[in-house]
């Protein structure tokens, strides 16, 4: 059993979950929040399932010690790799995800079309997991599904660049254009990421088109959990953020201020060795019976 | 002891490697190779000293059973940040990097002049080193660096994009703008990726300019090495070259060409776990000690 004041984990290959964080935080400022970006293996989004699989794994058996309430996959890729299996190896603990929001709120944005044109874009490992089409067209058979990598956009926006840079602007130019000829009724950010940028997308693809945002989606799809059952947090004040991370904490803080709208206490640096120990000190004793 | 025939182990954080490995086999056909890509933790260049030193020993740890003759670590990155502890680690291994066979040429294109300027273009974690600084300063004292983070143009490679590609332009006039108009004598490319757009590199910097490749030097200062030791590959024939990689040895062996200009045998899977097994048999029985 975990209290109502336990923390709420939030697991990203990052930074790009601070933007689910961002809005857990404005949608449910009571909760406690434990951040973890795994810095030292960033990107998800160019590595195979069994790879991402694996370090989501070992982040939630080292953050188990903080008996969280409910563990949000902040990520598309990890989400569309990892979730199922990570669900049916932890099964005591509440996680989701931000694939089914997303789907579910681009859904929505769509209206009453029987056939709505819905384009994803998001990273190569996402758009390849085809897990936005099966979510999607689960729930409306006759969709017109143009998913699409825009690999780039990480790399871009990690760099720090902002809206205004020549090259921000042909890079989303390039990967938008062919989308937009294709007047889709949403355009779904499916990655954490990408809202950084969701105002240039927005004017890039024109009235007609809704920008739709799974980080928005996803804090909405936990506040709504924990309501539901009864596990939000007490108290009208305001939670704590902590955050975890495996390479440069220097780096994360400074750089968390773009996503979250607010600066971080200090990160907790994990190193990979600490990560993974649980793992060593499990197999310890079977390498010594055999 | 270690025989002629032994292989060279080049060790990279993916694919940029290759472009050291394609030089060696141009100079040294005779020479076995075995690669090594740590496609699962990739990009190595915005990661911290720490981490990339910690990434470099598991992989030289693993590959000891193949008791190569010498190694090269083909990367920036790990070079600037990792070299010299590695060395210390493992002094029974002949082990070399790329960045001061890369400085040597920077200065030799220089020529005669006392202070020559020398521009440098690496990763974001090869710069902050100042691994290159100090490696050409050693040498000519009066030499005028310009050392500059082109931290977009390895994602922009490893999407698959060529000199055509109209961001690619772009990035690199970006990039190259401010560097040119300094009017350097040398500019040095501080990444083993950056070679395969290394024409449009020297066009942009016009004629007055010499562009240096770190990935050429690199392979000229392993086969020099090995004719002054004595160890050269014995034979005519042309040696074998054997991959390893610690994820998704299909998109590697797919993007292989672009670096080696030759298609590669299929690439061996080494996961993350067997790559870290040696640490768990060694932590095992103090863990038990105690």
């Amino acid at each position: 059993m975990t209290s109502n004041a336990a923390p709420i984990v939030v697991i990203d290959s990052g930074l790009g979950g601070l933007t689910v964080v961002r809005c857990l935080q404005k949608q449910s400022p009571a909760e406690n929040i434990v951040y973890f970006g795994d810095t030292a293996r960033v990107p998800y989004g160019s590595k195979s399932a069994p790879t991402v699989a694996g370090f989501v794994r070992e982040i939630i058996t080292y953050l188990q010690r903080y008996r969280p309430k409910h563990v949000v996959i902040a990520c598309n890729t990890a989400t569309a790799l990892a979730l199922p299996v990570i669900k049916t190896e932890f099964p005591h603990l509440s996680i989701s995800g931000v694939i089914e929001p997303g789907a579910r709120a681009a859904i929505q944005a769509a209206g009453n079309k029987p056939a709505p044109r819905i384009a994803v874009i998001a990273t190569q490992a996402t758009i390849n997991s085809q897990a936005y089409e099966q979510a999607i067209c689960r729930r409306r058979h006759h969709a017109i599904l143009d998913a699409r990598a825009t690999p780039l956009l990480v790399p871009i926006i990690e760099e720090g660049r902002d809206e205004k840079d020549i090259l921000v602007r042909l890079a989303l130019t390039q990967y938008l254009k062919p989308i937009a000829r294709l007047h889709p009724d949403v355009l779904l950010l499916g990655c954490t990421h990408y809202p950084v940028y969701k105002r240039l997308i927005a004017r890039m693809m024109g009235q007609n088109c809704q920008v739709i945002d799974s980080a928005q989606q996803s804090a909405q799809d936990v506040t709504h959990r924990l309501r539901v059952s009864g596990g939000s947090a007490p108290g009208e004040g305001a939670g704590y953020l902590k955050c975890f991370v495996t390479d440069d904490a220097v780096k994360f803080q400074s750089l968390a201020i773009r996503f979250l709208g607010t600066e971080i206490q200090p990160p907790t640096l994990v190193t990979l060795e600490e990560l993974t120990e649980p793992r060593i000190l499990r197999l310890a004793p079977m390498r010594q019976a055999s």
